[in-house]
C-alpha cells in the first residue's frame, strides 16, 4: 500500500496490508515490565492467566521477568519475579506444554547469568534477553555468548538510545552485529522518539543486523501515546519482533499495548479475545494498587527526553495532579 | 531527516524537524467535540478558561461548538454551545480582542445558516466549518458558499472517509476543490486508520487542494491510540490546520490532545503551560461527569470501522468492563 516498505530489505510479499508477515513475533512483557511497578511481587493467579492468555492468544513469547542478582537485590524485599528461578516458573508453566516460548531478562551487570542461567536443556526458558546502555556493551555481549552457548535465544535491547550520540551507536551495533545474538531491539526507554526518528534509527538497527543474519526488535514507551504508533513503524520498516503488554502494563506510562498490537497484525494464528478476558479479569483490577498508563507528567518526561523516574515519584506524593507544579520543576531542572 | 517530507508538494524548508513550518495553525476542539458527551452544556468558566488557555498558548483557533438549527434541535435539551448565539459568544470573549480566531461548526442539512450565519461584519466568529457526509457535497458547498460570501474563512470536513468508496472520493475531492473552501479536512471519524492510510489520503487530498490553492486539515479520533501520531503523520506530509482538544476531550475515545500536539510543534509562539493549567483546573475535573478517552470498547470500534456509538452505548451500562461481553457482540453484530 505504500513506498515506505520498498525501503527495506526487510520486507517481502507477505507483509503487505491485508495479508501479514509469517515471520513477525510478538513478545509479551506484561509481567516483567509490569514488575517494575510492584517490585516483581505477583500472585501467582496473575501469572497463570497471563501465561494462558498468551497460550491461547497465539502470542509467540512471554517474558516471565528478570534474572537478577541475589546478591545486589533482595528476595526479602523483590517478589519471584525478580529472580525467576527455574522452580518459581515451572509452579506456573509445568514444563510448558504449548506453543509458547519463555524469556527472561538479565540486565547486565545485575545477573549473576553464570550461575543463574541454567544450560537449555534443565530450563523450561527459551529465550535471554540482555539490556544493556551503551557503555556496557561488552558485558552484554558475554551474557548473550554464554547464553547463546548454553543453548538459548538471545536479544541485546539498548536502553536510553534517545540519549546516545550516533557515531556511539553506530560502533555498538557494528560491534553487536558481529556476536551470536539473535535479536537487536530498539527500545525507545523514555517514549521520547517521533515516528521520523523510528525510521531513521530502525533502518540504521536493519542495516547492521541483517547484514550477518539478525533480526531487529522494538521495545516502546507510551509516555507521548506513541507506543503503538511507533511499533507500527517498525513493522512496516521491518522489525520481526514487537514487545507488547496486556493493557500496556508496564514502568510508567507503560508499554505498547498487546490488545492494539494483535489488532494490527493479521496473521490468523493471533486471537485477540483471550487477551480482552484476561486483561478484564486480572489486568484491570490492579489498577487499584499499581499506576500506570499515560499521564502528563509522563509526557513532559518523555518531552524532554528524559528518565520517567521524577514522574513516578512525582505521581506517589500528594502534589498528583498539579500538573503545572511538576512542569515548572522539570523546565527549572532541564 | 527523512525522505518522506521530499514527496509532499507541500513542505518548504521551514518544515524541517528541529525548526518548524510556520504555516501550521492549531484549532482547538475541545468545547465543540467535547460537546458531544454533555449535549454541548459547559459552564461559563470553562469556556472562559479554556478561551483564555488557549489565547496565552498562542492556538490559531477555538472552536466554539456548532450552528444547530433549533427547529431540529431543542435548546430546552441542548446547552447554548449547540447553537453558539452571537450574544453567547460574546458573553464569553467580548469583542475577542486577541490574536485568537475562533470557529464555528454547522453539520450539513442540521443546520439554518442563511439565517443563523451573520454577515462576518455582523459576528465575532471568523470561521465555519462545514461537516459533510459523502452524499452531502452539495449541501455542504451551499453551506461554504453562503459563508464564504459573508465573509467568513471557511472549511469543509469529510466525516467517515473509511467507509467511502475511493471513486467516490475522488469526485468529492474533485468537486471540492472547484469551491470556495479554504480548508478541506481529513477526518478519522472512527479512529480507525492507520499510518499507511494516512499517508495515502493525505497525500490525495493534498493533490486536490494544492491544485486550486487550498490547504489541507487533520482532525484525528483515538480510538487505537492514534490520534497524535496519525496527526504527527499528517503534518509531515503537509498538512497545515490541525484539530486538537485540551486532554483530548471530545465524543468517545477523543482527539489529538492539543498538549502533546504543542510539545512536537516547534513554533515559539506555542505555549504549553496554559494548556496545561487549564487542564488541571477545568478539565481533568469534569471527568467525575463525562467519560472520554481511549478505551478498549473504543478500540474496537476503530478496529472494526465502527461509528463509536455502541461502545459509548455500553459503556453507560452495568456492563462497562466487561470487555469480553462487548467484543463478543460487536463481533455477532458485525
Amino acid at each position: 500500500m505504500t513506498e515506505l516498505k520498498k525501503d527495506s530489505p526487510n520486507i517481502n510479499a507477505a507483509g503487505r496490508w491485508i495479508s501479514y508477515r509469517e515471520e513477525i513475533k510478538v513478545l509479551d512483557c506484561t509481567i516483567r515490565d509490569g514488575g517494575l511497578m510492584n517490585n516483581h511481587n505477583f500472585d501467582d493467579k496473575i501469572l497463570k492467566a497471563v501465561y494462558n492468555a498468551n497460550v491461547d492468544a497465539g502470542v509467540d513469547y512471554m517474558e516471565m521477568g528478570y534474572k537478577a542478582s541475589k546478591r545486589i537485590f533482595s528476595p526479602d524485599e523483590y517478589g519471584a519475579w525478580k529472580f525467576c528461578t527455574e522452580d518459581d516458573i515451572r509452579k506456573i508453566v509445568g514444563d510448558n506444554d504449548s506453543q509458547l516460548k519463555l524469556s527472561a531478562m538479565a540486565d547486565t551487570e545485575r545477573t549473576d547469568y553464570k550461575t543463574d542461567i541454567l544450560p537449555k536443556e534443565q530450563s523450561v526458558l527459551d529465550m535471554i534477553r540482555t539490556a544493556t546502555y551503551i557503555h556496557q556493551i561488552p558485558t552484554a555481549i558475554e551474557i548473550v555468548q554464554d547464553a547463546h552457548d548454553k543453548g538459548y535465544e538471545t536479544t541485546i535491547n539498548i536502553m536510553a538510545v534517545s540519549t546516545v550520540q550516533e557515531y556511539e551507536l553506530d560502533k555498538a551495533l557494528e560491534f553487536i552485529a558481529q556476536s551470536n545474538v539473535d535479536y537487536i531491539y530498539l527500545v525507545d526507554s523514555f517514549g521520547s522518539l517521533y515516528s521520523e526518528q523510528i525510521h531513521y534509527l530502525m533502518q540504521k538497527y536493519l542495516k547492521y543486523a541483517l547484514e550477518t543474519g539478525k533480526q531487529v526488535g522494538m521495545h516502546a514507551h507510551n509516555n507521548q501515546q506513541l507506543a503503538y504508533a511507533n511499533t507500527i513503524e517498525s513493522i512496516i520498516l521491518g522489525a520481526n519482533i514487537l514487545d507488547g503488554s496486556m493493557a500496556g502494563l508496564g514502568r510508567g506510562a507503560g508499554n505498547c499495548p498487546t490488545e492494539l498490537l494483535l489488532g494490527f497484525l493479521h496473521n490468523p494464528k493471533f486471537k485477540l479475545r483471550p487477551v480482552l478476558e484476561c486483561i478484564q479479569k486480572y489486568i484491570e483490577p490492579m489498577r487499584k494498587d499499581l499506576l500506570w498508563g499515560y499521564d502528563v507528567p509522563y509526557m513532559i518526561t518523555g518531552l524532554l527526553n528524559q528518565h520517567p523516574r521524577p514522574a513516578i515519584k512525582f505521581n506517589q506524593t500528594p502534589d498528583r495532579g498539579d500538573l503545572v507544579k511538576f512542569f515548572d520543576q522539570m523546565i527549572e531542572e532541564d
